[in-house]
């Protein structure tokens, strides 16, 4: 299932105790309508304040609901904050997490004018203005197999940090609610908050305090005081999985 | 002062005892940043629920904060749903609703797909597909001078129902969060529930039960009855106000 989600008012995607999470939201629902407890794997398991366009959830259905009319039934009973938008039948091996060959996650940042109501749970709002040049060549270095530990919260312990990350651009939209900087990256993995502190860090660059040449200079160091600050949840869409 | 804002958690723009206003929440914000009481006056006074993009306000100030700092001054205190989005100074005959010429306001209808949660506040959802074509034809027969007496919430005494439409036309925006019916009439002045009304006509044209040339019967009946549903205030925004 293609799952959308705002993340304003949840605490995160992982269900824990008695919080309204996405996990815990999504399973009550499609318990109701599978007719059986229902137990779902998401592709990326995104913190409080993170919305998703595009996570990708599995489960197993023992109920006899067609696969086609499940995106109504379930939508129907979902609060207004999340929607499943596609419902496809796969093999009983695919894992939404572990079958995933990369995910596209997006960091929105609007500036260079008022706040925008209307951005204001999508996007980070700044104030001034942003060189949004060198924010499109700075991000262009991300990519490529680096060891990411610079771009990693402190004490976070996984086995190794080296990723792969397949594209990473920035471009700026002029929307009807005012200009936006979008950042996309997409990598065969991700360590715990690593959009965040690449966005943080373009954001650096953007108000002129690194220079786009420094990114390589910043991955090499491993060092998580040279990169740029951790963004608020807020900017940061889980945007597409791709298997 | 344009005036951006989303009306889901206010009670309207008009000031009402201790509710949460859009009204009381400016005054509120603008004293503080003036240095005296601030009472203002609105183009359009939306309804709980209606959103606005070009809300137009007029005040008096009577303090020493410059002009240029009133819109970063005052958002920095607003509350996240509202923001001023510019700040000019006029004339003191200016008056923000008698001296508007014309207010543009949009009705959105998100279709066709699964419903999208980033959609849910600012749009209503149909379940199922639309007539577009009849609904672009139908929107134009709102345009001239007409008795929209058919289109006015009952039991609503003004001296006039007569208005003049500049303007009125449907188009279809394929966006990131899904397909969307955009409904725009711009008019010199508009009766209790009448964008509403127009828009609930339209939709019954998109579902196949009103045909575009039923539009000039309709107006002409004078009949509440005759025309569609009042939509949901979520989909409705004021979007502009011309001088």
């Amino acid at each position: 299932m293609i799952v959308e989600y705002e993340g304003t008012w949840f605490h995160g995607f992982q269900a824990q105790g008695n919080l309204r999470t996405v996990q815990s939201v999504l399973e009550e629902a499609l318990g109701k309508i599978f007719g059986h407890p229902a137990r779902i794997v998401a592709a990326g398991r995104t913190d409080a304040g993170v919305h998703a366009r595009g996570q990708v959830i599995s489960t197993r259905c023992e109920g006899r609901i067609p696969t086609a009319h499940i995106v109504q039934a379930v939508n129907s009973i979902l609060p207004s904050d999340v929607a499943v938008r596609s419902v496809e039948e796969v093999e009983h091996t695919f894992h939404a997490r572990k079958s995933a060959r990369s995910k596209v996650y997006r960091y929105y940042i609007a500036y260079g004018g008022a706040r925008s109501p209307f951005l204001a749970r999508y996007a980070l709002d700044i104030d001034h203005d942003l060189i949004t040049e060198w924010m499109v060549e700075a991000a262009r270095h991300y990519c490529g197999r680096h060891d990411f530990t610079a771009f990693r919260a402190a004490g976070t312990g996984v086995k190794t940090s080296t990723r792969t990350v397949l594209d990473s651009r920035v471009w700026v939209e002029e929307g009807c609610f005012g200009r936006i900087v979008c950042f996309q990256v997409e990598a065969n993995g991700f360590l715990y908050n690593m959009v965040r502190i690449m966005a943080g860090t373009l954001l650096e660059v953007g108000k002129g305090r690194i220079r786009p040449g420094q990114i390589p200079d910043i991955i090499e160091s491993r060092d998580r005081n040279s990169a740029g600050p951790t963004l608020p949840a807020r900017g940061l869409w889980l945007w597409e999985v791709r298997y």
